[in-house]
C-alpha cells in the first residue's frame, strides 16, 4: 500500500510535469493532470493538496535541487575547470530533455502567475561555480585576477539566460553549440595571461 | 480632437505598462487600466480592442524597437566596442528605471500566457551586436579568432540572463556592479591577444 502510494504519487508529478513542460501552468488544469496520469483528480488533491502543490513538488524533485549534480561535482579526479564545463553540459542537457527538468524551469520562469513560492537552485549553482573557479586558480588554471564569487555571480545567470534563451528563439537542438561557443569566449578570459617569460622562451 | 485621442491613448498604455511592471500580465484587468488612467474602460477597448492589444502596444512602444538605440549606434566617432559596452549600460537602465520598458521586458517572460503574438528585440540586438564586433575587428580592437555572428549569438541571451536573473535574485541596484563584471570578463575574451613581439619589446 505504501508502496503503491508512492507509485501513484511519481505517476501524477511526471504527468503534471509533461503538461506544464508542454503547456505552461495557467493552461493546465487538475483535471488535465487527472486526465494524463489516468488517476482521479481526487488522487491529486490527496497527495499534493492543489494545483500549487503539485507545481512545487514538480520544482523541487529536480530543478531546483539538482541532486544528481553533486556526484559529478565532487569527483576530485577531474580538474576543476573541467568539472565546471561538464557540468553545465549535463545542466542544458537536463533542461533541454528531461520533461520534469524543464517543466520545473518553465515553471519558475512563469513564477509570477504562481500563487506560491516557487524555488530555484541559483543559490547552489552560485556556490558551486565559485568553488570550482576558486579550485582552478589555486591549481594556476584560471588567471590570478579572477575573483571566483564575482565571476560565478555573472556567470550562472549568463548561462541561465543562454539557456533559456537560445531554446525560446532557436531551438533546443542548438544548445549544444551556443553553450560550446560561449565557453570557448568564457575560457579565453579565464585562462591564465601567458607570462612573458614563457613566449620569450618559446614554451 | 486627434491631439485628445494620442493623450488618451499615451495615458492609457502608461497606466497599463506600470500596472503590467508591478503586478503582471495576468493580474491586471482592464478595469484596473481604467481606474489608474482615470478613463473609462471604454477607451481601452476603442483605442486597443482588448487587453492583448493593450499587452502588445506596450511591448511594441519600447522594449521590442529601441528606437532610441539606433542614435548611439550609428554615432562613428565613437569606437564600435564602446559603443557596444555604452549599448549595454544603457539597455539595463532602461530595464531597471523605465515602466514601459521593464512592462515590456516581463509581458515577454509571461509571454505564455498572453493570448496574442509578442514581438522581442533580439534579433535587432543580435544583429547590432555582429555589426559592432565585426567593425571592433576590423579596427584592431577585438581578436581574429573571434566570428562576429557567433559571438553576437551567445552574447545577447547571456546578457539578457544577466539582466533578468540579477533583478530576480538580487535586486535592480546590483545590475550595474554585475553588468561591469560581465564586460571585465568578456572584455578580456574579446581583446587581441598580445603577440610575443610586443612583451619582448615590453610594449
Amino acid at each position: 500500500m505504501q508502496e503503491r502510494a508512492k507509485v501513484t504519487r511519481r505517476s501524477l508529478l511526471e504527468a503534471a510535469a509533461q503538461l506544464f513542460a508542454e503547456q505552461g501552468y495557467a493552461a493546465t488544469s487538475v483535471n488535465d493532470i487527472s486526465a494524463r496520469s489516468g488517476r482521479t483528480s481526487g488522487a491529486v488533491y490527496f497527495h499534493y493538496t492543489s494545483k500549487e502543490g503539485i507545481a512545487v513538488a514538480v520544482v523541487e524533485d529536480r530543478f531546483a535541487t539538482w541532486s544528481q549534480l553533486a556526484a559529478s561535482y565532487g569527483d576530485e579526479t577531474v580538474p576543476p575547470l573541467e568539472r565546471l564545463v561538464a557540468l553545465s553540459y549535463d545542466i542544458a542537457h537536463a533542461l533541454t530533455r528531461d520533461p520534469v527538468t524543464r517543466a520545473g524551469a518553465r515553471l519558475w520562469v512563469e513564477r509570477t502567475v504562481i500563487n506560491a513560492p516557487i524555488p530555484d537552485p541559483f543559490a547552489l549553482w552560485t556556490a558551486a561555480t565559485t568553488r570550482l573557479l576558486a579550485q582552478a586558480r589555486l591549481a594556476g588554471h584560471v588567471n590570478e585576477g579572477i575573483r571566483p564569487a564575482r565571476a560565478a555571480r555573472t556567470l550562472v545567470p549568463a548561462f541561465f539566460g543562454l539557456c533559456t534563451l537560445t531554446e525560446a528563439l532557436e531551438n533546443a537542438t542548438a544548445l549544444d553549440n551556443r553553450l560550446t561557443d560561449w565557453w570557448h569566449l568564457t575560457l579565453l578570459s579565464l585562462r591564465p595571461q601567458p607570462s612573458p617569460g614563457n613566449l620569450r622562451t618559446g614554451r
